[in-house]
């Protein structure tokens, strides 16, 4: 069985055709949003897409951007015109094969859940660390998103009260710590003080190149390593106290920094757990690596018609 | 329909007979505990209540301290000897009626459920603020409790980094500054700067004593106040990001205070929400008060066996 899984954002969109069994993505186009364009020429060019890939397609599975409830599109942060727009049945209409949306930190969760480190659980938190943080929670085997579908916000839980602002509007969210944003934002805010850091040696300040330098020992690289640890480490262990989860996995951007986090990550967390959590779930980054954002897409669609 | 509800703790355990449709309790009985006599003894003498009293009731339901699952409670902080004990088994075998056991948080929620402010709804976030801070949820339907059956831990998330040290060996719990022993430490700590405070004309400092200080305008019972209501509201405001809720409803006798809290806690809870989630649901005090511990006990038969 073919699933078709669009991984939709700001920037670019991906389609992929997904093989439902093993998650082979058989083939694979990515293109620009251009995000001026508004909804109906958007979605126009996605589905042209679609087609042109879609094969013996069941489904079409889209993460993307936003607050969505029931296939629309409630609001998109990056796309100003995305409001209230009925984005699974005009896909569906435009291609003629069953469409689901869900917002990407769902669609990350669900594919991990399908396709990768959440395989075969039932209580999976994931989180992922990109431009902002994003949430995605299964409990009992149920994609977690309340009562008007826009919970598991778990990038504004406030870890550092009266810490830095965030683009939500309030300060100390793990968003305005954990994020490639955030770790940008304290490497420019500390330079003064730091200013023989390996960081600045860089045409272009990115989490990566902080990320690199704490694994190099710089002492500025390794300051942010560790506030973004501890952060995240009393973000985790409080969603473990919520969720009693199997496992966390960490996706996006800033989890490939790997061993830099993982490593204190993982003694963080477990000092912040109640002894009777501690051994009882793992922490680890997502394996699906660049297929997550097509392979989650696709599994919006799995979670809906199966595999 | 009649259905039986024992509300279990360390000191004493109360039995009553609940009318499954109006949650009126028509008869009820309050026993000490006698911690030290042991399994065996207590769930007789429980049992022996149950029987007195329980007429053609269809069910007994049983809320209990600690860590319960299937049935089994795990272990329970204030009665020592209550390891991997089957309470639900044995008290159906001394009574003859199925008999169903939730961990109190869980009852707490599903009273309020059953017949209480959650009424109706589907995705509800309650909070005991008593010796502890107990957190039972309902989510999609579904009482969260996790892969072991331990999750919902909400009293043990960190609001407060580096904050007091909380009985489960971390720093800055909800549970550390919003419980009644929370309370009153807070009092005792900071008696040597705020001496002539009403707080300390009391025989006995109690939450109340405090909370009714900070309703007179004491300046100690309003920064006690402030401060818990502070740690209480950045907590909620997590939760409804979390669990996008209909309600969040508020239990045990330090909710028993009233507006002292519930208006500033309003305040400080729509401050440190994301605007999206701003007016989307009700923070409440349990209208169940006396009640709340039998009809909670109660609902969880219920869950099980239905109305």
């Amino acid at each position: 069985m073919k699933i078709v899984g669009v991984d939709f954002g700001g920037t670019t969109f991906t389609v992929g055709l997904v093989d439902a069994e093993s998650g082979e993505i058989l083939k694979e186009e990515q293109h620009e949003t251009r995000a001026w364009e508004g909804f109906e020429r958007i979605t126009c060019r996605i589905a042209e897409v679609i087609n042109s890939i879609k094969e013996d397609a069941k489904a079409v599975g889209i993460g993307s951007p936003g607050s969505i409830l029931g296939g629309v599109v409630k609001f998109s942060p990056n796309l100003p015109d995305w409001k209230d727009v009925p984005l699974a049945d005009r896909i569906g209409k435009l291609t003629g094969i069953p469409t689901f949306v869900e917002n990407d930190a769902n669609a990350f969760v669900l594919g991990e859940k399908w396709f990768g480190a959440g395989k075969g659980y039932d209580h999976i938190v994931a989180l992922t660390l990109g431009t902002g943080v994003g949430g995605g929670v299964i409990t009992h085997g149920i994609l977690l998103k309340g009562y008007m579908g826009i919970g598991a916000e778990l990038g504004h839980v406030i870890v550092e009260p009266n810490g830095p602002k965030c683009g939500c509007g309030n300060h100390g969210c793990l968003e305005a710590i954990a994020s490639a944003t955030a770790i940008v934002r304290m490497a420019k805010e500390m330079k003064k003080d730091f200013l023989d850091s390996e960081i600045f040696r860089s045409d272009r300040i990115s989490a990566r190149v902080v990320m690199d330098a704490a694994r190099n020992g710089d002492k500025l690289g390794t300051i942010i390593r560790d506030r973004m640890v501890d952060a995240l480490g009393r973000a985790i262990a409080g969603f473990a106290h919520i969720f009693n989860p199997q496992i966390v996995i960490l996706g996006g951007g800033v989890s490939r920094a790997g061993d830099v986090i993982l490593k204190p990550l993982k003694e963080k967390v477990e000092s912040y757990l109640m002894p009777s959590f501690v051994g009882t779930f793992d922490v680890v980054i997502s394996p699906l690596l660049d297929r997550a954002g097509v392979l989650g897409a696709a599994s919006v669609a799995l979670e809906n018609v199966g595999r």
